[in-house]
C-alpha cells in the first residue's frame, strides 16, 4: 500500500520554499474575463525561477536530503524543465547533480543545465534505456535519483503554486492544470481538497495523449505510446503510482486541448497578457476556452505551468498564424 | 510661471487609480542580477492594463473630469498607447472617447482602439495638422483634450507605477525609466524625490532621438525631426512644458541605447524572464546593461513601460537575431 503524499507536505513545502521560489503573481485580463464571462484567475508559474513550477518540486526534494545525500549529490533523467530544475536546486543548496539527457537533446538546454553547474551525461535514446542507466549510475556513485513527477516530495513540492493562489483569491469554483506526468495536478489536488474543498479540479492534457483521461476512466494507470504533440511538457507515457492515487481520489475529471488550440493560446497570453508561455503551459487556458466545461459566471484559477520555449520555434508559432512572418 | 505637478499629485491619483489599475508585479531574474553585478528590480508596467503604464495617467486625468465634461467627452490624438489608454479609461468611467488616428496608422490598433469604445476620426498626416485638427474638433464639440504626456494629472497618473515599486522594495540606489514625451520620466521623478530622494534617477531615450538630452545639456526643450527608431513609444520631437520643467530639477542624466540593444534587451525579456515587452520598454534595461552606468552591487530598479507590439512584427524580432525564423 502506498503511503500518498498529504496536504500536511505541501504546507511543509512551503515553509521550505520560502526565500526560495519566486511568489509568482496572480494576473488578471479583462479579455479574458469578457471571453468566458467569468472570472480568471491566473497562476504565473512561466514566471517562476527557470521558467517553470518544477523547481518547487525540486527543491523540495533536494532540501530534504541528509548530510550524506548531500554530499553524494542528485541524478535525475530529463530533457525538459525537470533538469534544470534539479540543476539550480542542486547548485543553491550545494549538492553535485548529474543530469542524463539524450544525445539529441536541444543544444539550448544542455547549455542551460551546464549553466546551472551539473554535469550532463548524453545518452542514445535508441540503444540504451534510461531507466536503467541512471538506476545503474545511481548505485555505482552512490547518488539519489529524483524522478521527475512520481516522488512525494516532488508532489508536494508542485502543491505549492496551488497554495498561493488560493491565499491569493480565496477559494474558486474551477481550476484547469496543465497534465503530463502528473506531479503538478496531484499536488494541487491535495491542496486544493484542503484549501477549497468545493472547486471543481480539472486536469487537461494534450489531445494526441490522453492517457490521463483513459486511466481515469479505467480505474488503473494506462501506458501509451509517446504522444506527438506540441506540448513537450506533456509527452509522458503514464501517470506514477503516487500521481495516479492522489488523481483518481481527488480530481474531478480530465479533459484535453489539441495542439491548434496550445497555439490560439500562446497567441492570446503574447498579445494580451504579453507573456511567453510553452505550448505545455498553454493547456488550462486553452481548454477553458474549448472544452465545454460550464464555467460562465464563476472564479476559475488557470495554472500556466511554464515558459521554457526555444526562442526562434516560439517566434515562428505566434507569427505564423497571423501570415508570413518575415 | 507653470504650476508642475507634485508628489501630493502623484499620492492622490495613486488612491483614485486604486482599483481600477492592476498593481503591476515586480519582477526579479537571478541572470539579470548576475549580469550586471547588482540586485535588479522590474516594475512590470508591460502587464499593466491595456499593456502599457499609459492607462495611469489617463484614468487619473479623465476621473477628474467635471460632470459636465464628462458628459460632453474626451478627444485625444494618439497612435499608440495613449489612444487605448483613453478609450479603455473612457469607457470604464462612461465618458464618450474621440481619438484621431493617422490613415495608416496599423489596423489592429484601430481596431484595438473601437473595441474599447471609442469613436475613431482617421486624418491624413502629410496634409492635415492634428493638433489643429483636434483643437477644432474639441472646440467644435465641446469635448476636452487630453494630451499624451504634457498635462500634470497625466503625469501625477503615470508616477504611481514609481510609487508601488518603492513601496515593495524600498528605497533604490538606481532607477531607469524609458523616455519619450516624459510623462512617466516627470511623474517618476515626483515619486522618487519624495520616496527615495538619494536614488539617481536617468532617463533612457532611444539613440535615434536624443532630443531629451540635448535639452537638458542646452537648458531648455529642443525640438528634432521625429526619430527613426524601433522605439515607437518614444518618437516625439520634443519635451513638454511640464515635463521638462520637473526633469531639469529632479532627474539626474538622460542616457540612450540603440535599437540593436534594445532587440537584444527584448530577446532576454522573451528568453529569461518569459514576458512579450515592446521596444521602447526595453530602453531601461538596454542601458542598463549598456550605457556604462556604475551599478554594480547597487540595487537597481527598471520601469518596463509596456508591451504593445504586433505579434507578426515581434516575432520576427525575437526570431531573427537566432538565425532564421521560419
Amino acid at each position: 500500500m502506498l503511503q500518498l503524499p498529504t496536504y500536511d507536505d505541501v504546507a511543509a513545502a512551503a515553509r521550505r520554499l520560502q526565500g526560495h521560489a519566486h511568489r509568482t503573481p496572480v494576473l488578471r485580463s479583462a479579455t479574458a474575463d469578457r471571453m468566458l464571462n467569468a472570472e480568471v484567475f491566473f497562476k504565473c508559474e512561466n514566471l517562476q525561477r527557470m521558467g517553470a513550477f518544477k523547481f518547487r518540486g525540486a527543491y523540495n526534494a533536494l532540501s530534504q536530503f541528509t548530510p550524506a545525500q548531500r554530499k553524494a549529490g542528485v541524478i535525475a533523467f530529463s530533457s525538459g524543465n525537470h533538469a534544470q530544475a534539479i540543476a539550480l536546486s542542486a547548485r543553491l543548496l550545494g549538492i553535485p547533480a548529474t543530469i542524463l539527457m539524450p544525445l539529441d537533446a536541444p543544444q539550448a538546454k544542455m547549455d542551460a543545465t551546464r549553466g546551472y553547474g551539473a554535469e550532463v551525461i548524453t545518452f542514445d535514446r535508441y540503444q540504451q534505456d534510461r531507466e536503467q542507466l541512471s538506476a545503474r549510475l545511481a548505485t555505482e556513485r552512490g547518488l539519489t535519483l529524483i524522478p521527475p513527477y512520481d516522488h512525494p516530495h516532488v508532489i508536494a513540492g508542485q502543491g505549492t503554486a496551488a497554495c498561493e493562489l488560493f491565499e491569493e483569491t480565496g477559494p474558486l469554483d474551477v481550476l484547469l492544470v496543465p497534465l503530463g506526468g502528473g506531479g503538478l495536478l496531484s499536488g494541487t489536488a491535495l491542496a486544493t481538497r484542503a484549501l477549497a474543498p468545493k472547486c471543481k479540479l480539472y486536469g487537461v492534457e494534450p489531445e494526441a495523449g490522453d492517457d490521463g483521461r483513459q486511466s481515469l476512466r479505467k480505474g488503473e494507470i494506462v501506458d501509451i505510446p509517446t504522444p506527438q504533440t506540441l506540448a513537450d511538457g506533456a509527452q509522458t507515457q503514464h501517470l506514477g503510482q503516487f500521481t495516479f492515487g492522489v488523481i483518481r481520489r481527488d480530481v474531478d475529471d480530465i479533459v484535453t486541448a489539441s495542439d491548434a488550440q496550445l497555439v490560439e493560446a500562446m497567441r492570446f497570453f503574447a498579445e494580451r497578457m504579453k507573456m511567453v508561455v510553452e505550448p505545455t503551459g498553454c493547456l488550462g487556458f486553452a481548454a477553458a476556452c474549448h472544452a465545454g466545461l460550464p464555467l460562465r459566471g464563476l472564479r476559475v484559477g488557470v495554472i500556466v505551468s511554464g515558459g521554457n520555449v526555444d526562442l526562434a520555434r516560439y517566434a515562428q508559432l505566434i507569427g505564423s498564424a497571423v501570415g508570413p512572418a518575415g
